[in-house]
């Protein structure tokens, strides 16, 4: 894995507001665990609340964690005032999101002046074993900052 | 569009029960429309529950309709004791989810006996007008009933 | 389907040209056969140096009729002396590519300033009759022309 | 990464079998370089007949490489006598196919009865330097032998 260089220095700080700025994350359990240039890892507790049919947790919402952890993985690279936005992802479904707790890991793959490409895997801890339950490409945007 | 023959004749109340089983759904505010063979569409209302950082509805909520949608059109063709998996999806985010109320709109384009692909678009309704936001390609598997 | 007012009004000389720069279609035995504002249609014919080891045309060659006719559809919306580049695509292939000639059927289905979402079709007909058997979303990107 | 235990003894003879029957493979000229349990490596050498109108190898032919790589990575744990499809697959384009070779290096993420999935990366070599240029996640799907 390349490391990256970040463009603002404030990064942490910046990636980390624009996390708590997301009420669905705070709505869903979601939490930033950790954060480097070009990668972040989430943390999701189950919840009843989030369960399909089987009581497994939605495919919707594990996308959800997958596509933020590459949102705030692609935002750590980007100039101090961007904005982002997610451009189109891929996710697939490998196991039951079956678990106590969920793990969300993105990293970088190519950065760029307007497009970023990130990749993310999720994984289900359930009675201490973490499984690999689903993958995502993802392509998120830069938005400049207005000048 | 082709039109479908369900393999099960009560394919309606089986799959209005499916829905009525994932909690998630009813977490999210999103409900069952309308359903026809091969054909479903979820409505979701707005709630600053589900925003990001711009206090839009979250890519990733969007994504819960859409493949809850696919789910439901393709389960509406599976053969009776029938469960459903989603494979995979691919999302594209066209717009900004900014509205009051979500449709999200799902149709079989190709049924099969395991695998099912589905298209479905997003929309939101903001004052009156609908815009369509994203759109999902989906692979959904039937699970065949234990014999 | 929307109807596009295309910016370039050269848009069909400029796309024609550039379709007859990819040497890869003349290889691949791939013409244009329609071109409107956002919508672009090809046509190939069956050749066995093209096949896999089912005799049907492999996947890859079907993709890039798909990507081609994306990028076709989404260049004639753009400026005078843009580029074009493909950003991402995702197929689903839904029957074998078993036929004497395909079709790729492209449309624009969200222009835009950088990037444009094409979605596209893919039909084998054999014997005097068309069956889908792939699908496209694509993501392409605009170049701006040098200023 | 995971090791895999093929189920197919003669895995090596029978996937080099099938990669042999590929006609198109003979026309892009790729060949396989590597072949391990999940795992597949191909290379291609660079031809001005597969190229786009700015004379780099265009993205349906990377994408017949990775799919390539995908689908005799997947094949490799599939039992004796299998067939196997492509269901899907979604490309990245990270940077221009520019260069005197290229590779396509795939491995099995989920093995599966019925679905495998792959993860795939392309590679240009350029003057001694190989660079990423695309990624592909995709579904391969097991025909069961005739019994």
């Amino acid at each position: 894995m390349p490391s990256f260089e970040p463009k603002n220095p404030d990064f942490r700080a910046v990636a980390a507001a624009t996390f708590a700025a997301q009420r669905v994350m705070h709505t869903l359990g979601i939490s930033l665990l950790r954060l480097e240039p070009g990668e972040a890892d989430l943390s999701m507790v189950y919840s009843p609340e989030l369960t399909q049919q089987n009581g497994f947790v939605h495919a919707g919402i594990i996308t959800a964690g997958l596509d933020n952890a590459c949102g705030i993985a692609a935002f750590s690279l980007m100039p101090k005032g961007s904005g982002i936005l997610t451009v189109e992802f891929k996710t697939n479904l490998l196991a039951p999101a079956k678990g106590e707790r969920f793990f969300f890991r993105a990293s970088v793959i190519k950065p760029g002046r307007t497009l970023t490409v990130c990749e993310a895997r999720a994984f289900a801890e359930h009675q201490g074993v973490e499984t690999l339950i689903a993958t995502m490409t993802g392509t998120l945007m830069a938005i400049a900052p207005a000048s």
